[in-house]
């Protein structure tokens, strides 16, 4: 049961609208938020409204690969130590954590911001596709991996699909896509039907 | 999982920093809250930033019960078609929002903010027991009924028997505590032993 709040001060039933906004917190977290931050000293309460506030004007795309940045280039990028000749193309910025916590790729990123989806209105121009074309035709002759990580669901398979035939004409270009498959340490019976035969289909010599 | 976000822009981990601080939001549930937040139009971010400052100033305890208002006195005080000849002491503001929901009292409340817990250092001066005290004293003859609605856990025990102690002295006031017991609906072979006890004990003529 959310609580109706109607008698409360107009500031605090504004910031639970406000936090009831927020993806997963429903109207009784929301509440609960509100009444927390009443609780804490004025300079914490001021901390968090600061730094939501500051990631409007500080935060840019990367010039490069669209990740996020202060400056014009991001951390990355900037980084002389990472392979610039394998590319990852990623949906979001989560999914670049998330590989970069593998600690096991040590190449550049292209962040699409979205996946292909017809039916959502994303299509081809809303993603940085363009960009990924410009950046590999700047590569000019030299040799270049392009992974294409993005998810594995429809959309996201459509997009690898559609990024495939984009860079067809580069013959420099080696395209390549994760492997999907049984999860480590997952059990054959718990396995959802596409995914085993997906794992089946893509089996590797051992 | 918590994802390293070490190589994302400054403005955005102090701003998972923050929101991580919250109760219930962890580390990755933060990084979810951030990214939705880049996504969102500007209007809307500094929206919730100013909600955020909007509590430091604005609001006060009512000078009467202490619930939350951003005038001398909450909506509830101002209220004159309350009966203030029953006041109902509640732990916190959250308490008071449950039992006005009920849309079944319609007297006053006094809220203790906090309930009497020696272990935490929490003592009767850190309530606003004194002023509870006082507030009784004011009515002067009146007859006045205070309904003790702490929780009942022990430590809310323990804060209605500590008021009830402290109000003995006045003669025109009859106490009276929430009714425990078996809650609507609930079958007596999923209550606990001390509920259905405590159901048992405080049995009422039928």
């Amino acid at each position: 049961m959310s609580l109706n709040d109607r008698f409360l001060p107009e500031s605090i039933t504004s910031l639970i609208d406000e936090l009831n906004k927020l993806p997963t917190i429903g109207r009784k977290s929301a509440q609960r938020l509100a009444f927390h931050l009443l609780r804490q000293d004025k300079s914490d309460v001021i901390k968090l409204s600061n730094s939501i506030a500051g990631i409007i004007d500080n935060v840019n795309f990367c010039e490069i690969c669209f990740n996020l940045t202060e400056a014009e280039r991001c951390k990355i990028c900037k980084n002389h130590s990472r392979n610039t000749a394998t590319i990852c193309v990623v949906e979001q910025v989560l999914d670049l954590i998330a590989i970069e916590n593998t600690n096991g790729f040590n190449g550049s990123y292209h962040v699409l911001h979205g996946a292909l989806s017809p039916l959502d209105g994303i299509g081809p121009n809303e993603l940085k596709l363009n960009q990924l074309k410009q950046r590999v035709a700047e590569q000019g002759e030299e040799p270049l991996e392009i992974i294409l990580a993005t998810s594995t669901s429809s959309e996201g398979e459509a997009t690898a699909v559609y990024i495939s035939e984009m860079l067809k004409q580069f013959e420099n270009v080696k395209i390549s896509r994760i492997a999907s498959g049984l999860p480590v340490g997952g059990n054959l019976d718990y396995a959802d039907e596409l995914t085993l035969r997906k794992a089946i289909t893509g089996r590797v010599g051992f």
